[in-house]
C-alpha cells in the first residue's frame, strides 16, 4: 500500500480529493474495529501519541485517546492551563521538549489560530490539528463527510446548509472547504453578527432565513451557540436566537425528505436544536461521534504506521 | 461459567445475597492477582472502561483505574468539573456520546443522588455507580463486606456499629442494605443533627451514645466527617464531635475484643478517629482498600468479561 | 547481573559514585529503545508504577509516564491539588492507601522538602523523588550527568559552573553533590540573594561575575528564574537580571570553546538566557530531555524490574 503522501494534518486545505477518500477509506476499516468483541488491534505497538490540549475538552481528546489506544499505541495526555503558560515556556519549546521524547503523532488544541502549523513548521513528527482558534478543525470536518458519505453513499454535488455561527466556527470553515472537493453546494444561514466578514471567500451561499436555506437540503449541519459569545452581545438572547434559528421539525420541511441531521456536539438543547430534532430518525449526532473515533483511528494509523503495511486491523495478539 | 445476571450495579438494594456471593467469590480470585509479581491479567484486552468522575475522587478513581489495567482493558479517566457542565450539555447527551465510542463499561461518580441509574436507563453498556450524591456507593459495601468476610469467616448474623455521619453518607446507606442481607444487626450512631430524617427505613438501630452502640460489636465503621458539613451549622466544632463520637481505645472495649474497625477513607485523624485506632491491629483499613481493588477487578471482569468463561486469571501472555 | 542495592532513590547523597555509574549504564541502553521505530520494551509488563504529584508538572511527569508506558508497565497519574489536600488525609495515609494496592514504585513530587523520604520510611515500595521543595531532584541531576557523560566522555574532573537562582534550587543542589562524587569543580554563580545561606557546605566555589565563573568551564548549568521569585523582592527587575546573569553569547567566550549549555527548562528566553545561546550548536537542552527519559526508564527498570536479570530490552512481543 501507498504510504499516505502528508506528513502532518493541519487543515483542511492542504488535503486533495484524493487525500480525503484516502482517508475515508481508511476510516471504513478501523470503524469496524471498534464494534467487535475485541476492540483493539496491534497495529500502533510501540508508538506513541501525545494529547496536547490548551483548551479544554473532554469529547475529541478521549476520542483521541480511545483511538491510540485501540491501536495499542501509548497515549499521553497533556491538559496545559492558561496560567502554566504564564509559566513563560514558548509553545516552540513545550513541543520540542515533547518531541525529544521520540513521539509518534502530537494531536493538538490551542486556542490561537495557526498554532498547529506554526507548531508542524518546527518538529519533525506529525502534527494533528484537533481545532485551533476560529481556524480549522480538520478531524471535524473528515469525521463529517465520512457520516455524510456513509448515509448519503456519496459526498458528491450534495446541498449542505450550516447554520449558525459561522463567524467563530473552525468546525464550518473545514467543513466548508473540505465539501467544496466535492462539488458541494454549501449554504450558511445565521444572523448577520455571526457571520465572518470574508464570508465570501469561503466560496458558500449565504442566506438570512432558515426555511429558504433549507430548501432542498441534503444534509442540515447546526452549529454549537457558545453562550460565551453573548456577552459580546452579539446575540440579543438564547431565547430569541432559538426562536429564528433554532433548528426544530417546522423548518426541516423545507430539507429533502430524507436529509440527515448533524451536530458537532455538545448540543444546547432548546437553543440552536429542538430534541426531537436531535433525538428523531434523521439525527445522526451519535453516528458522527462513532465516526470520529473511526477517522481518528485512521489518521493515527496513516501517520504513524509502518510505511508499506495495509491496515492491520486484524485482531491484537 | 454461568453469566451474572446483572448489566449494571447501580445500588444493593438492586442485588440479591446471591449476587453479592458471586461477587465476593469472584474478587478471592482477583485479589491474588495483585499480591503476584505480575500483577497483570489478559482478561479484558480489547475492552474498554471509561472513569467519569463528577466529583473529585483520587481513591475511588484511582483503585477503578487500576482494576481496569491489570485486567488488559483500555482505561479512559474523563473527570467533569462544575464549570465544564455550565457549557450546557445534558449528562444524558455525555453519556450517549460516550456510548457511541463503544466502552463496555462506564464507571460514574456525580454529585446528585440518581444520577447513575439515570445514566444506566438511557445506555445500553453497563454502568457501575462509584457514588451518587448521598444514595449509594455500592462498590465500598461490596468491598467492606468483602474485608468482613475474610476478617471474620462470614459475613453472617454480624453486629455492625457505623459510627459518624449516616445522614450524608452513601456509605452508610449501601452498607446498611448490604449487611441487612446476611442478617447482620446493623446499628448507627451519631449526634441527631447527622442522623437522616428516615433513618427507620434503613432498618437498623439507633443509638445516642457510642458505649452502648459497640456493646458487643464484631465490627465498627467510622464514618468520615465532612468537614464542609460544618458550614452547615451541624456541628458545634470538630473538637466537640471527636470528644463524644471519635473513636479511641476506651470506646472500644465495648465492642467484641477481636472486633475489627474500618474506616472509607480519607481518615481525619483525631476527629472521628484516633490515631492509635487507625494504626492498631484491629484496624483493617489497608485491607479495605487493596479488597477494592480486587472488588472492582471482579466487577469489571463479571460486566466486560466474556460471557461463559471463567475468571481468567491465568497471567498475562 | 546483580541487583541494584538501594530500593529508592530520595537524592543523590544517597548513591555512591558506583551507584550513579551503574544507573548511567542502565540509561545507555534504554536511551536506544526510545529511537527505534517500536519504541516498546516487555520488561516491566505487570509491574504498576504511580506518578503521585503534589506540584503541577507536564514535563517531569510526562517523562515518568512514558518512561513506564515503554517499558510496558501500568502506570497510574495522581495529581493532588492543593485543595484536595486540606481535605485532611495526611501525607503518610495517601501514600499508605496506594501501597495497599499494591504499586512497584511510586514517584512523588511533592512541594515540601525532605516529603520523598518521609514517605519512603513509612512505605515498603520504592520510592523516587521527582523533586521535593528546595531539596532535592535527584533525576534531573542524574538526567544531566548522563548527558555530560556522553557529550564530554566523562564526568571526571570537569569544571561546572551553575548560574542562577541557588537558593531556592533543587536541580543545583542535586547535580552539586553529584558532580562532586566524579572530582568535578563546581561553580556558582548569582546575585546574593539568590544564594543559599549555607552555600558553603555544598562544597562549591562562588563567584560574583559570570564572566569569572565561567573562565575555562566545561559546562554551563543555566537555572530557571521564577518569576514568583520577583514577588518576594529577591530580584530588582527581570531586565536587570538578565543584563547581569542572563546568559549569551558575550560571556560565554570565558567558557571552553567547546563547553556544553544546560537548561533544565522550562526557559525564560531573554531572561535566564538568550535565544541564541538556547538555539545554538552548543546547547544541549534537548538531549537533557531525551536523557532523562532513558534515565527514568533505567531507574524504573532499577527498582522494579525482575532482580537478576539483565535490562530486558529487546522488542515488546
Amino acid at each position: 500500500m501507498e504510504a499516505f503522501s502528508k506528513r502532518s494534518l493541519l487543515d483542511i486545505e492542504g488535503l486533495t480529493r484524493i487525500d480525503v477518500e484516502r482517508i475515508l477509506d481508511t476510516s471504513e476499516a478501523f470503524l469496524e474495529v471498534s464494534r467487535r468483541p475485541v476492540r483493539k488491534v496491534p497495529t500502533l505497538r510501540g508508538k506513541t501519541v501525545i494529547n496536547l490540549f490548551y483548551e479544554a475538552s473532554t469529547r475529541t481528546r478521549t476520542s483521541f485517546e480511545l483511538a491510540g489506544k485501540r491501536l495499542s499505541a501509548d497515549v499521553i495526555n497533556m491538559s496545559v492551563s492558561a496560567s502554566s503558560v504564564k509559566k513563560g515556556e514558548t509553545l516552540q519549546d513545550t513541543c520540542r521538549t515533547l518531541e525529544a521524547m521520540h513521539p509518534d503523532v502530537i494531536v493538538i488544541r490551542h486556542n490561537a489560530s495557526g498554532a498547529a502549523e506554526y507548531v508542524a513548521s518546527k518538529i519533525g513528527c506529525s502534527v494533528i490539528n484537533a481545532g485551533d482558534g476560529m481556524h480549522a478543525h480538520p478531524t471535524q470536518a473528515l469525521l463529517d463527510a465520512f457520516t455524510i458519505r456513509r448515509e448519503r453513499g456519496t459526498l458528491d454535488n450534495l446541498v449542505v446548509t450550516i447554520v449558525g455561527d459561522i463567524a467563530h466556527s473552525r468546525v464550518a470553515r473545514s467543513n466548508a472547504h473540505l465539501l467544496k472537493l466535492f462539488g458541494c453546494e454549501v449554504r450558511v444561514v445565521a444572523p448577520r453578527t455571526l457571520l465572518p466578514v470574508a464570508v465570501d471567500s469561503l466560496g458558500v451561499r449565504v442566506f438570512d432565513r432558515p426555511a429558504e436555506a433549507l430548501e432542498g437540503a441534503d444534509v442540515v449541519m447546526v452549529l454549537r451557540i457558545q453562550r460565551e459569545r453573548l456577552e459580546g452581545a452579539l446575540l440579543p438572547s438564547l431565547r430569541e436566537y432559538a426562536r429564528t434559528y433554532g433548528i426544530g421539525p417546522e423548518v426541516l420541511r423545507h430539507a429533502k425528505a430524507d436529509a440527515i441531521i448533524m451536530h458537532p456536539g455538545p448540543m444546547n438543547r432548546g437553543v440552536e436544536i429542538e430534541s426531537v430534532v436531535a433525538d428523531g430518525e434523521r439525527s445522526v449526532v451519535l453516528d458522527q461521534v462513532e465516526a470520529g473515533l473511526a477517522v481518528r483511528m485512521a489518521l493515527l494509523y496513516l501517520f504513524a504506521g509502518e510505511k508499506g503495511e495495509g491496515p492491520a486491523v486484524s485482531e491484537a495478539d
